[in-house]
């Protein structure tokens, strides 16, 4: 069949590549890049976000109970690696990024004005399942920027903010526009 | 600041549109297609799919204990599509699509064929969250194309495939290069 078979691994792709801001206060405020993220049910909107307990992130998110997901772009892409590999044990990242806290509206956590859309979130519950434990969380509230709101439409154009992808080791933003959901079945 | 404050709600992304293939035998073979899914733990190797229970895959794949996560790209972008929008209780989605169905080595599921990527997945439990139930599952087997793995490097290039993701309701190709993961701390 032309294919080869591997050991088990992580092979889901192309993922966001978020930035998790977290801590309660501006002396604790920190941001973790994240692709291991996702919606896991519609109604009520819950997402999630899986962490290794060593990252220093990890314990301002559990304490607090809360944090945001900041989608990412082409121009924030540097401090998205950045802020993926180096420790808020040893650096303020806002503060070396140029990045701006914001206060949030329903979590302690801060929100990061340069990313176009932010997203409040609620530890609900933590599995803890190996190198990772999973933050299982519901949506709180969303900021949107609103200069990507078409006038007429009301719509959010997601797809002009320059949002990015993280896919096998390596960020793309995102190409060429396909189709909306459900072109295969519409009338011409 | 410049934004708007929305009610809670999906917006995570860009994300995966996977097909996930499912069915115990080759009567029950059927593919439904998910951008709720993600990876939730490195080592072992886990990931998520989210149902809606009354999707006709959700009882194929819970009586089952198992199914496939395929990548997609821009030349299954039609049928990934469809697989989404209509249901395996009307249609079998492999023969209309022109899919192929291939035996797996861990899971009862079928593999399809045409996809660069397919993920062999075991249901370990399944949280019911809302509209979504979630499969929390254990990677077993990666299944890759080898036409995609480069000859000197052996290295697998998943960027050559055409892979596509979906991003607030529109699928779009993985577009421009921007770097690899490390690339803000990389020495010129």
């Amino acid at each position: 069949m032309g294919k080869v078979t591997w050991k088990p691994g992580t092979m889901i792709y192309p993922l966001p590549a978020v930035m998790v801001s977290c801590g309660a206060g501006e002396n604790e405020y920190n941001i973790i890049t994240i692709s291991w993220t996702g919606t896991i049910c519609t109604d009520p909107p819950m997402c999630y976000i899986s962490v290794r307990p060593e990252r220093y992130s990890y314990n301002l998110i559990k304490n607090a109970g809360g944090y945001v997901i900041n989608l990412t772009t082409s121009s924030l892409a540097g401090a998205t690696d950045w802020c993926g590999v180096v420790s808020g044990k040893d650096h303020n990242k806002f503060r070396e990024k140029g990045l701006t806290p914001v206060r949030a509206t329903k979590v302690s956590a801060p929100m990061i004005l340069e990313s176009p859309v932010n997203i409040e979130c609620a530890v609900r519950s933590i599995t803890e399942l190996g190198s990772h434990h999973m933050f299982i969380s519901e949506v709180m509230a969303i900021h949107a920027d609103e200069k990507y709101i078409e006038k007429e439409t009301k719509a959010f154009r997601l797809d002009k903010t320059g949002i990015i992808c993280y896919s096998h080791g390596k960020y793309f933003t995102a190409g060429e526009f396909i189709g909306k959901f459900g072109f295969s079945v519409k009338k011409k």
